[in-house]
This record gives C-alpha cells, sequence and structure tokens, in this order.
C-alpha cells in the first residue's frame, strides 16, 4: 500500500463487530497498555527482520519495494519526528542525516532522499540502524512510562505511530519477497512457509437493496480515509463465501483466458502483452509445471490454495471469464459484517471494483501527519480484508487497501460477485 | 472520449427530460425520418471538414489524436463494415485495403493499421476518400429508401453509425484544435469563432438525501454504459448553478495554485513539474498577458469565459483551493434533472469525481459492435454534459464521456460542489 | 547525411579525377555558368517533387526524415537567409515566420522549430512554398544576371546553397520512400523505377603500402571536411572490385547470419535484437519470398542487384562472416582514384570502418555557415562514393558521408576487403 | 573500461620500453613466477576490498556498474571456467549456480544473469562468495606447485586471469566510488586518500612526420586489440607535456564553457543539456566553491591537480576552447615512447580523438576466451596511459583502453595536442 499517516477519528459509541474474525486494535492496545503495545509492535519488527541478512536488508529490487534497513529506519524517524523532537523537552536526535535520508514523501517533514535511490544507501550500516532504533525506543520508552501523565494528543501520534510501523510490517515481507524473487537462486525468507489450503466455503451470500452505513465509527482507531461514515445503497448482489483458488486460475489459463483480448480491460490487455504475464505472479513453469516464490522459497503451485499475486487487470478478467463480477467496497463492507464470509482477513487482499475515492464529505486533516492521504485518491482500485503478512490486531472491516491496478507484488487475491439477473 | 461502439437499449416508456436543455436525439432522429437523418449527419462531417486543406486533413499531432481524413474515412468504413457488408447483398466495398487502414480497434472485424501511424497514409488522398464517402453513401441512402420496409435491426445500425459519427465530428475539432496548436504561425480553423462568456448563475442547487434512479430509461438511443438504469442514494449536496471561469482559474494561478503541492492528487503534481503546466492548455503568456489557442486561432484569454482545457488533475485541485469539491456524476445527472443548472450542455464538458465503471448489472454486448466499450472502464474519469464542439442532438442527460486525468486536449471545464459541514 | 553547409577550400591547382567515373560539379558550374547552374539545381528540385500530392509532401515518417514541402522550403530559406539578405540591399523577405519554421540548426542564424515537429506544419500550404520558391529564384536570378559583376563572395554563396540543395535532393527521395514504407498500401513513388543489376567485376584491387595524399585539393568546390588535404599511409590492402549482391546477403540470411552473435558487434546484435532485423532494411517476406519497398513500390528482391538499405552493423558482421572486412576510408580513396573499382558512383553510397573524424589539421570555419561540420564527428561512420538518389554533379572522390552505425533508410551497401595475412 | 578476456600474443623479440614509466607486467610476473604473482593478484583484490562491509559490496549503482562481491566472484569464475573446469581432472566446482550468477557476458561460456540486475544477488552472501576464492585460489595454487610441469598452455590462461583481475580491480574503486557519490552521506572508500598536484611539466614535444611502428611487439603478455603491430604514419604534431588540470578547467567553466554551444560537438552539448553537466563528473557546488567526491570523501577542488572524471565529450569541447586538439592514439604511443610526457601513467586514463577500432589486420582469437574483444569496437574512443586506480604492473604503453564518449564515472583526464599551422 502506499504508505501514509493519518488522523485518528473518535465517535461516541464503540461498534461491536458482528464478523468476529478481526481482533479490534485499539481495544488491544488499550488493554495491554499503551507502553506495551509500543514494545510490542517494535519487537514485531525486529523479528522480521531476523531472518534476514544485512546484504538482505540492503538492496531495493524496484521503485515500488523499499529496503527492509529501510523501513527499519523510516518506522523509526516517524516516532523521532512526529513524537519526540516536537513533544520531548531536551530530545537529542540520533544523527541528523537520517531525517533526510529516511523521511518518505512528507513535504512538510523537509527534504527527502529520492525514492528509487534508497537500494545505495549502505551507510549507514544496519548496526547503525539497530542503535537508531534502540535510541529513539528508550526515549519513547520513557516518555510513555506513566500514560497517566502523556500530555494530551500523545497517545494519538504513538497509536498512530504504531498503525504507520504495521503497514510496514507487511512491505517488509511483500518487499522482500519480490527481491528474492529476482535473485536465480530463490531464496527462502523462511524455509518453513507454506501456502494453507482456502476454507471450504461453497454457495454465495445475497444481500438485498438496503442502505447501509459505510466507513468507520466509534472510537476505536482508523485512518482518515475509512470516514465519514456515511449512508449507501447496496444490493441486490450476491458474494461468494470463498476466494478464487489457483485450481480456479488453472482452468482459466487452460482455457487461454490470458490471451483472450475479449476478456479484458483494454489497459489491461495492454499490460499483459507488454509484461509477458500469463500466469500470477512469481508462477514459473518448469518442465510443463507451475511452481511459485513464495516466501518458503519456490514451491509447487497448490491447486487448493487461494490464488495470490493477481492484479487487478488479471482479476477482473477473471471474473468477466466467469460470468461474474468484483464485489464494490460497499458490498464487501456489508457482506463481512454478516460473518458469512470465509477468508476475509489475513489470507489475500482482495481486490473490489471500486476506485479508490473519498468517501462523501471527506477532508484532510492538517498538518504533515494528515497532509496525504488524499493525495493518492487516483488511478488505484480499492482492496478489503488483509493478507498472511498483515500484522496481528492491523485489520478492520472498514480498513481500505489500495493500488494501482497493475499491481501484484503484494498478497492479492480475488473474491467473486454477481447480480440478480 | 474512447470512441466506442454500443448498443442501443430501448425501455416501455419514454422519459420526460425535466431540464428542457438538451433536445432528444432519438426523438430528432424519428421525427425527420431515418434517411433524412442520415443525410444530415453526413453532411455535418462534410461541413466541418470544409474550411480545412488536404494537407491539414492527413496529419496527426499525438497518438491521441487523428486525422480528419482518417475520420471522414473511418466513419465511413464503419457503416460498410457493420451496416452494408453484412446486410446489403451485392454491396461491393469500394476498396478492401481500405478496411485495414480504417479500423479502429474492433479486433472482431479483423486487423489494423497501428494507431499513431495514422497520420502517415497520404494515400488513398483526400479525394479518394471523398469519393469513398459518396459510394457508401450512396449504398445507404438506397437501403433507406424504403424505411417502412427495412428488415429488423437495420434502423439500430444506422442510427449507432449516426451516433459513432457525431462522436467523431467532435473529435474532428478537438484534434485540429490540437494540430494548429503546434503549428508556430497558430491557424484558425474558423477566423469568426469567438468564446462566449459563461452564464450568470450564482449560487447552488441543494439536493437532499434521497434515491434516484440514475441512468439511462425509455426507448430513446443510448450508449449500453448509460445502463442499466438503476437506483442510488444521492446527496445531500449543493452544486454551484454555474460554472468556473478564466477570471477564477487566474485567481487560482495567482495564488500559486501550480506549486502548491498540498493541493495536488500526488500524480496530478507529477503532471505538473513533468508536463510544466502552469496554466489551462492552450494557454501562453505573452509580454505578462495570457492568450489562448482557440477555433479562431489566437486569441486574449477573457476572464468571463468559462474555463477550458483543463485536466481533471487541475479540475480537483482547483475545488480543492476552492473548498469544494467535485461532483459525482450521480450529482450532476440528479441536479440537471431539476433543470436548475446553467451551461449544463454546449459550453464545455464537466469533470466529475466518478471514476468511469459499469453500472451495477452492466454486460458489455456481444459481437464487434457491442464488443468494447466496457474495455475502457479503468484509470478514466467521467464527464457529464456537452461542449460546444459536441454536434446538435447528440447530447444527453445520462451520456457518459471519460478520458484520463491528464487529458486535456478535450473541451473540459469545471463546476464545483460541495458537502454540508 | 546530416546536411551541413560548409566552406569551399580552394587550391592552386585544379586536380585531375584518374577514374573517370564521376563529373566534375564545380567544373560543370562553371561551364555552363552560374546562373544556368542555379536555375538547374534550383529545377531539380521541383521535378524531384513533382510526382508527390501536397498529402505526400506534408508528412514526417520518423525524427531523422523531413518532409518534402520542408526540404523545399528550407533550401529557399538558405539563400534568403545567407544570400539575399546580407548581400542584396532592399531585399524583402517573402514572410518573416518562415525563417522560424524553415531553419534546421544553424544555432547562428537564431531560433528554430523543434526537428520532431516538421510533419506538422500544413500551413503555410505547398502553394506558399512555391510561391516563396518562386520569389526567392527571382531574387537570385537577378542578382546573377550579370556574373562578371558579382561583388566578391557571392560565386561561393551561391555554389554553397546548390550543393547543400542537391544533398537536400538526395533526402528528398529517401525520405519520402521511409514515409511510403510505412503506409500499407506500399505507394510507389515511380512506378516505372527498377533496381539495376550490380556491373560484373570480379577479383580484387591490390594496393601496396604507401604514401598517399587524401583529401580534396584543387580549385573545385569541396566541403571542409572533405580537408585538409593530409598524407597517410595506406595499404598493403585488397579491395573488393564489385559490390555486394542481394544474392550474396541471402546466402548470409540462409547461413544464420543475423541469429549468431558471433559475427556481431555488441551495439551492432543489440540492435538486431531490438529492432528485431533480419533482412535488409525495406525487405519484407510474403509467403517465404522476399520483396523490396521501393521507389518503384514493392517489388521482388533481384539477387543480381546490389544489396542496399544495410546499416553499418550489418555491413561489419557481414564481413566478418564472408571472412572479409570493410575498406578504410583513405584505402577506398586510393582505390577509386586508380580507376579499378566498379559501381563506386551512382548505385549505393560504401559503408567504410572509418570513424568519421576530423583530418589532421581541421579546423572549422568561421560563422554561421561553416559554424557546425566538425560538430558531428563523433558516433557516426564514413560511406564513400554516391547513391542512385545523388543528383548529377554532386559527387566527388574525396567525398565525406557520415551516418550512425545503425541508419538504414539511406541508399546504403557494402564494398568488402581484405588484408594480406 | 568494458572488461574483456583476450589472447596473449608473443612475437619473437623482447622490447625495451624508452619511456622508463611503466613497470613490465610480463617480465615481472615470470620474474617472481607464476603461482607468486597468481597469490599476489588475488590478495590485492582482497585488500582493495578490505575497507568495505558486506553491504557495500551488494549494491550496483547504475547498470554500468557492478557490485565489489560480483567483482571479486566473477573474477573467480574466470579460474574455475577457463582454467580449473578444462584442465584439471576431478576438478569439482565450488557451486555449479554460481556460473550462470557470476559469468559476464561470455556467450560461449553459457547462459548468465542479466547485468543491470547485479545489484539483487544478497545470496550468495559475501562470506561465501570469500569460500569460493578460497576454494578456487587453493585448486589454482596446487595446480602452480610445480611451474616446470604445466601443460602447455595453462600459464597463458593464469596470464590472462590476472590481467582480467587487474582490470576489475580498477572497477572496483571506479564503481565504489561512483556508489558512494549516491549517498547523501558521501562515505570515504579510504578517509586518507588525497589528490596529488599534477607533475609540472610546461611546453610541448614535437613529432615531425615518420613512420612508426605502433601495438605490440615482443613477448610479453598484451591484450589482442593491441595488435597486430603495424607501421603507421605519425606527426607533425605537438603533444603537451603535461595534463590538463582542474585550475584549467575552472578558467573554460567562468569562460562559460558549458553554455556555449560553439565549443561542442553535437551529441556532446546535446548530453551537457540533457545530463545538466556544468562541471566534471563528481564535482558540487557548496556555498560558492567547488567540491569533488573522490575514495576520500568530499574534498575541496585542487586548482593544482588534474582534471578528472570528464568524458570525451568535454575533454573535445576543452580542446576546441584552448584552440587546441586531442592527440590521435597513435601519436600519444610514439610521444609515450619518447620519454618526454610527463604523467602518463597512473594519474588519470588520457582521451585520445581515436575512435576504438581494429588495426590493420586484426582478427580475433577464437573460442570463449578470445570471442569478445573486437565486438566492442565501435561507439567509443580510446583512451591511453593508466589511472591511479591501475593496478601495480598492468599498465603499458600500448594498452589500449575504451569507453564511450559520455563516460564520467572513470578516472579520465585530459592531455592537449597541437598541429603545425
Amino acid at each position: 500500500m502506499s504508505i501514509t499517516a493519518l488522523t485518528p477519528r473518535r465517535g461516541a459509541s464503540p461498534p461491536s463487530d458482528p464478523s468476529g474474525r478481526e481482533p479490534s486494535p485499539a481495544a488491544a492496545t488499550r488493554a495491554v497498555g499503551l507502553r506495551a503495545a509500543f514494545r510490542s509492535v517494535r519487537a514485531h519488527t525486529g523479528a522480521l527482520a531476523g531472518p534476514l541478512s544485512a546484504e538482505d536488508q540492503v538492496i531495493q529490487s524496484m521503485p515500488d519495494a523499499s529496503p527492509t534497513k529501510w523501513h527499519r529506519a523510516h518506522t523509526t524517524w516517524f516516532f523521532e519526528q512526529f513524537l519526540l523532537e516536537p513533544h520531548v523537552p531536551g530530545y537529542r536526535r540520533f544523527d541528523e542525516r537520517l531525517a533526510y535520508l529516511y523521511n518518505s514523501y512528507y513535504v512538510a517533514a523537509g527534504p527527502r532522499h529520492a525514492r528509487p535511490k534508497r537500494g545505495l544507501i549502505t551507510r549507514p550500516d544496519g548496526a547503525t540502524v539497530a542503535a537508531y532504533r534502540a535510541h529513539v525506543d528508550a526515549a519513547v520508552d520513557a516518555l510513555l512510562a506513566d500514560e497517566t501523565a502523556l500530555p494530551p494528543g500523545i497517545a494519538g501520534i504513538v497509536e498512530i505511530g504504531l498503525n504507520h510501523e504495521q503497514q510496514h510490517q507487511e512491505l517488509i515481507l511483500t518487499d522482500i519477497l519480490h527481491a528474492f524473487s529476482e535473485n536465480p537462486i530463490a531464496p527462502a525468507y523462511d524455509p518453513e512457509w507454506r501456502w494453507r489450503a482456502a476454507a471450504r466455503a461453497p454457495g454465495t451470500l445475497s444481500i438485498p437493496e438496503g442502505i447501509h452505513t459505510i466507513g468507520h465509527q466509534g472510537d476505536g482507531f482508523s485512518y482518515d480515509n475509512e470516514g465519514p461514515a456515511h449512508r449507501a445503497l447496496v444490493g441486490p448482489v450476491a458474494i461468494a463465501r470463498g476466494l478464487v483458488t489457483n485450481g480456479d486460475w488453472l482452468a482459466f489459463m487452460r482455457d487461454g483466458g490470458y490471451a483472450n483480448a475479449a476478456l479484458w480491460l483494454s489497459d489491461g490487455f495492454a499490460a499483459v502483452q507488454q509484461e509477458g504475464w500469463r500466469a500470477p505472479g512469481y508462477w514459473r513453469e518448469q518442465d510443463g509445471r507451475w511452481e511459485v516464490m513464495t516466501l518458503g522459497g519456490l514451491q509447487p503451485v497448490d491447486p487448493a490454495a487461494p490464488v495470490c499475486h493477481v492484479s487487478y487487470y488479471e482479476a477482473d478478467a477473471f471474473a468477466r471469464w466467469a460470468g461474474r463480477h468484483l464485489p464494490a467496497e460497499s458490498e464487501w463492507e456489508v457482506g463481512v459484517r454478516s460473518g458469512e464470509l470465509a477468508d476475509a482477513f489475513g489470507v489475500v487482499w482482495q481486490w473490489t471494483r471500486s476506485a479508490y475515492a473519498p468517501y462523501p464529505g471527506y477532508r484532510a486533516a492538517d498538518g504533515a501527519l494528515g497532509e496525504y492521504n488524499g493525495k493518492f485518491m487516483v488511478n488505484q482500485m480499492v482492496l478489503r480484508g488483509s493478507s498472511l503478512a498483515t500484522p496481528p490486531g492491523h485489520a478492520r472491516t472498514t480498513y481500505r487497501n489500495f493500488f494501482p491496478p497493475s499491481a501484484r507484488w503484494q498478497f492479492t487475491g480475488v473474491r467473486l460477485a454477481s447480480f440478480p439477473s
């Protein structure tokens, strides 16, 4: 996702989540306390980087991806820039030069290093970045020692910083998978890692026409693009309870799906031809059999597993081939609230047919932290749910992920829908 | 617009158009009879090409534009390919090679000449294309001599062909304006042509929340992307009665609008920097004063005229600067039906904040004629209304025009909206 | 060739050309008188444009080519700019705007229109350019009425202008052939035009080691890059008396020449792969037989005709395949002076293995006319001789043509050489 | 340089080098014995990589540069591929996959990893590459234990491998300097490193016209592009005894050299504008003063030091501004043999005005080792001498280095020449 820093929105009444499938991240944060949450999230980043050498962590395999070391440093800079520097008197920056190197795109936070050149920063080295993390962690830890004495607004900034870091945790995995996929020896991030089969959930959920409230309500954390909550007419529509699988996709391929222009959006078929797509991302044909590059290295394609690493263009073409559609994001949200959809979270992000756009009445927050969410609201499609790479406690029914329709390096899959005829 | 050939949809009851501002094209067609309508539309194409020399008509100034000669031949080929060849026994094609040269992108109609090379076709020459038009006109005229004896389906194909040709009529004007704008001596298509001032229409129209039927109903002609008609929740929203003017835009420019990244979508600001935009399309600063290239040649910018040749990115940034939004296409449609909006048709197309997407339940028709509308439903934004270049009888309240958010060579302008806070 | 205007160099004694194969242009010019030469060259341009319609003359099929109308206007501008404007009191320019449109790259002569956009100038139209030519012709004709009364330097400028126009005469043919080759209906410039067979000239000419004077001497016209004449060690080398034919080239193709990387320069093989070369330029395979686009339209490849439209890369690879080399330009010049080489002039330009570089002691002349010859002396290879498209009286033994090693749209062929082992 | 593996050429008589400024590498090799030479060269590579972390060694900062780890592995692969695998019975490759990863461009040696993706190979890691080096070193060491018993041809392969590795030693330094120059914190490869002043060597060396033998003779090692030795006419010419300095270059800059199109080759000025050149490579203006990125980090520009990191285009423009020329490579070679030229070796490579081309009678050797020298003989210019980064014992009077005219990341400088007028 295009990582953004957003304004928390709080309402009067805590919502109950009828799906029961996702933890309430804000509730979790509050339950354990802010300092414990901070320690936990920060430690998780360290754990994710654990299997990677200093060499693994320095490279950038394409402009849209970033080095692990950069993710580690940037998430740390975020706390230094927006929490410690303005709110902790006497705080001394670890190294002034890091503000330039590890700012991502916050124009209001000053000039920054060019994004496609993140992979050229061999120095400061990995050990220095570890020291930077420790330096900032200690300062934040001290600040959070007595949560009851926190000045107003501090908890909100920490909460944003933690959600921001969780987004980068997912990117650490997607980006290193891309980097390893470019290596002819196909390294494994975790040799034990395996895809699990999709849930068996036949049939569809029917949603009749009705007015629903879409978007985030209540006092839990959310990004500003999840609001304002607003009324929308949804349905009639039927949504598949289960995800499309590799087996389904192999049938599409055998039927010539990638060669049949009539199935594709015009821009999509142009991408097929220019990129030479003939299977999902990371798939490779070896002696007539399909293998796929995973976090566990190169593995045989499992027909029972959900298809992954498909672009919006492919998802849309597959749906047309199947005589179906992709769900709108509002349809997905209503469907998930019903608790009837399997694999809604924790497997693959699900492309919707909704272009990423502001909800009615949306207005970006002021200042650097709120500066930039709305700026990506064009030329991208919304994905809903979460993926196997999404960290614990980060998913949400109203969460709006978004990527350009050609993106394939995220853990992106397909759920189908259809309209009554 | 990406010119498409679509399936006419007919319903049971003719709708009444409350706005009273646009003619009903289908009604007009029926009133005068099919043959008269055919003659009228075909003659209009000839009239549009009248001021242009053979040299003017042969060039292509960018890949998205086409030569006038190409437009004249392609619209003729359309009748030959879809009407005469399959439905008139014994019809002899004027020249087999033209099918290859003047097919646009109908894959089902066979291979075709590469789009960016349309400007290299000096032969067949303009006179041959005129003979081609006469040959096809005569055959169609004979076919339509007795409308009461037409086989089923014929009238529908003619109607599509005429609507298709009307779309190219608009493109003849937008494309030659682009071509002339590339010529340092700034030729005038029509030296008498002048912009007229925008209508004086202060204030806004308020639309309360309500369920409305959006999309085309009734038995008049429409493109398939205008259906199916469906229910949608619209409002509350307030829509400006009048259009944004050049004077408004000059205020935006004086306020540094083109230099202030905070006002822009990220992709939009990238376009500003890459393309060097600092004013609307075709504007040129001469000795501190702004001039604009028009169909009448280079003329001073008139502050009272509606702003034109702005991209979606610019329209969106301007709205943000003004503390407003662009209307959604459904909001626009409901607003126009109220009859309260000025300059809705015949001045400039109006960008909406709606991404171009299928209406719920949309399914493309079968065969070459219906093959391709849905294929453009990504990476484009919807425009509503019509422009000064839209031919008489072609506009419609439910008409959905669409272009990429960076396009500026069409006659595109801005109407603002706002939400109650 | 990159058309340049250069300074004439005159020496003390007129050289005799031992080859007897090329006319002496300067001598010819003098024999008939300057005004007659002017009339003759100018009329030849008109004759070359004769078969072309106004539409044919306006387009530009690639950045390296120019429209016929542009060639006609630019060569006229040259006389206006460098002869009439500075040297004829009271001369009135035909139209000030043409100086901008039809300057090519003479920085000292002021700003100019972007080269790749020459094909967008539909106005001024072809008739206006004809009037421009007549206007300038009349003024020059009047100036040259009494050659004995010409101020010093005038004859030299006229001579340059005529040589300059002759270069553009060759380009009119090469550029329109390229434009027509892009048209699927393959128009013929002259339906009667046919390739003639190569001269039968078996065997090689052996040149022993010796010091020769290379470059232009004497009082005839030459470009400044042909001097200074200088001494060079040439030989031992053997040069083929005849040209490589299409039949030879077909053998190279049958032997897999285009697929064998070992035969190619690294940059050359990259061009093969990027451009998809598998035969000379303008060759097309139809049902297993080779045809070639010519000035006479599409014709069967004649094995007895000299190969044409090959790049330096191809010429070099062919030579390697044949176990031979390309001659150095000094070797070619010495060989031609011997009178033993067939088809040295008037068939195809012959690639040499010499990079285009200044002769020792070369120094560009001052001012706009001499400003620019040396500026092309990098990244190009020298060709010697002349082609079927070179106008009468323009060829010269010391003439140095030059093009980038990838260029194929000129009439370029191959003569081989070998070294004693 | 474009690293190549070439065939050693041996003649009958050992040449004496009159300049006395360069060691005779072959003589040195023989003096110490092959095994000692092998150990010495291999150890030097290790020493060069010593100051670099694993992170530093993995990245690739542009397609023309390579990671240090790649250089270390590729030079090792070279011995494995061409020496151990074919000539040592029972030799077991360290890891089959490395042949694919660390082949550079030897088509005859099999498929290979794409050059621009060398910086994505984090695994095998640096320690594995160290083990690879040790594995191969041990095998070669054993092979060379008794030099008197070596099969024929073995010594030649070792010699080539060592010269090949020395070329990569120079690239290790030029490539890491480029990588560090892309890092905003400007790391130093060796903080103690400083430029030294150019030798004070006023005046010129005059070479009268004469026939000289150019190219390599004798039984020492040389690359095949240094032969065949051949006779050439050289002079009259005068060559500067000393190099152009930063002080000279600053005068060129102050005189508007980078803005004056008349001084530049056309392609050169295009590069100036496209790349934004306004000073030599790695120069940066800080508060009105010039600094330069060096192996010692960012340092003030020393006017007395030789100018470095200039392209051929810049060298040529500077020479024109100075009213001089660049020497031809034959002139340089004759000049150096006279012993009168200062700083000929060990400071900066010196651009010549000679395009890189085969000597008369050159023919590439057979097989993978000799396959590829000639393939680069187009679109490049010859440099002579050697640089501060050239390893000890690698320079030679007849050595021909070559780079495209736009290259600036090598240690390239300027020596001027002039012709008698």
